[in-house]
């Protein structure tokens, strides 16, 4: 469930007339931005933007952008994009990064169904000019490379169909592949995580957790793991239960000193309108202590108000 | 430019009635169903196999499979297929096939555009619940395995933009590859083989040949090539010019004693309905041949029929 809360009803024009206002002249009415746009689903944000070039011939992103700053305008700019091209532009971000950060795009590539996933590859084409697995390819090399572009390019089977002998006989593959992270079985492992079905690869899981007594991803998330094995472990958290590893990301960009405002944003932007409220009862269940709290405690201004409103934080 | 003559209008009520009696009864009117079934385009198929389901509650292609046989009854089969399940199958046949005909899978995975590959994984999906990917990767291991998947799940970008400077870079890199068939470069050959858009790869392969002076494929067809260097060597051939590879393949499907009909009915089956009018002028100037006369000499009975009737000759 949605955490967002969008009216039935709204008039784009209204909203686009509304939201000029807020933009115009000295200064700028974040609250009323937060207010509207905090508070209308996709189609909605859409009309509004195509509305608002209709009257005033300039594109409301590249007007947010300009009036806002920091945390906030990264959010609201991430908010803004239509969906697949939002999922387009994190994982460009990801691949041009300095400290070149996978585990968006092996999250993109593993939580979303494999139809979201072609129409997010489709966009970035539109974007960039370039095929996604191209610049994943051209920023990797070795099993890393084999295994994030075999990600990236899969198109799994979606059926609920489940073969019990090949989930045994795939679990003892990566057992052995996993066990002394030997890289002889690379190739069978990477074959197993991009081509497989999800529900075929949970039944997979499970076999593996059941005949050695630990989760599969126990030994891939130690300190020494190279990242080929990081993006394996991310790719397997993803792919057996997507909320909770976007628990874990949200419980991580909020640990210790410092927060990880960026894989913040990157939760709570792509899931309030799909799942954000699983993923609230997942993280009170884990933290004792609410999202919306934690959140609030670790942001402020506009931006903490922006969180808290997608959050579904009544007004 | 398609060979196919269908008329403009065509009642399915009609033509479904005229079937029936086609194949009513003791003996089947194999020349009526080559007239109405070799003269209509994918829609129309698809409607008469509605239509005839709805009077007679029987699938069409079920019917036709018990009436004819042989190479006939095949061709009808993969003729009746809607294109992209038709792909599919083709697909799947192949992985099947006792000496695995790899050939065919590159065929789809190259000479289709990328949104058309898109559609038949799909409908490889409905058909086999499993994916395609999946499938080849169950048959093959190795550098052949990384190909072929890479080929199958690739999404290449469609626009035409070129990088000069990658082309010349990309040349290189193939030809150290293929200069000894030196398999340290597998991996790279396989990065640019399978991310790479059409446009960009197709300025590579004239940049290879500027270069050294001889097509990339000359090497590779080498009577001593190996699965792997065969794969490249048909992915090269149907990414710079696929009407071209149709070409060679019904070149050689008919060259010497006996004729390979899968390979024949293949290629005048799927591009009848595209292109089929350029790959036969294609052919009479490399062999000086018509096409027709070629197919009429290889073929006899309903199967000479029906195909020279996919050609474009008149009744």
């Amino acid at each position: 469930m949605a955490t967002l809360i969008a009216p039935l009803n709204h008039s784009p024009l209204e909203d686009a007339e509304a939201i000029r206002k807020a933009v115009k002249g000295w200064g700028t009415d974040e609250k009323a931005l937060i207010t509207i746009l905090g508070h209308r689903n996709a189609t909605q944000r859409q009309q509004i933007r195509d509305t608002y070039y209709e009257l005033f011939q300039e594109d409301l992103i590249k007007r947010l952008e300009s009036e806002l700053s920091g945390d906030f305008e990264r959010g609201m700019y991430r908010w803004m994009a239509e969906p697949s091209e939002r999922y387009a532009i994190l994982a460009n971000v990801a691949l041009r990064h300095a400290d070149k950060n996978y585990d968006v795009v092996v999250e993109i590539a593993c939580a979303l169904s494999p139809e979201e996933l072609f129409i997010v590859r489709r966009a970035y084409h539109i974007r960039y000019h370039h095929s996604l697995e191209e610049d994943v390819a051209a920023n990797t090399c070795g099993p890393l490379r084999q295994l994030l572009v075999g990600l990236v390019s899969s198109y799994r089977y979606g059926g609920n169909e489940i073969n019990g002998k090949l989930a045994q006989c795939e679990a003892d593959i990566l057992h052995e592949a996993i066990k002394d992270k030997n890289s002889s079985k690379d190739e069978e492992v990477i074959r197993i995580l991009t081509t497989r079905s999800k529900i075929q690869l949970i039944a997979t899981f499970n076999r593996y957790k059941d005949d050695h007594g630990i989760a599969i991803t126990k030994k891939l998330s130690d300190e020494g793991s190279d990242d080929f094995h990081k993006a394996m472990d991310i790719a397997i958290r993803c792919i057996q239960d997507h909320k909770k590893y976007y628990e874990k990301v949200l419980r991580n960009a909020m640990k210790g000193a410092g927060t990880n405002e960026e894989a913040l944003t990157r939760v709570i932007v792509t899931r309030a309108e799909k799942d954000l409220n699983e993923i609230k009862e997942i993280y009170y269940k884990r933290n004792s202590v609410h999202l919306e709290h934690s959140v609030a405690k670790e942001t402020s201004g506009d931006y903490k108000k922006f969180l808290l409103t997608l959050l579904g934080k009544e007004d």
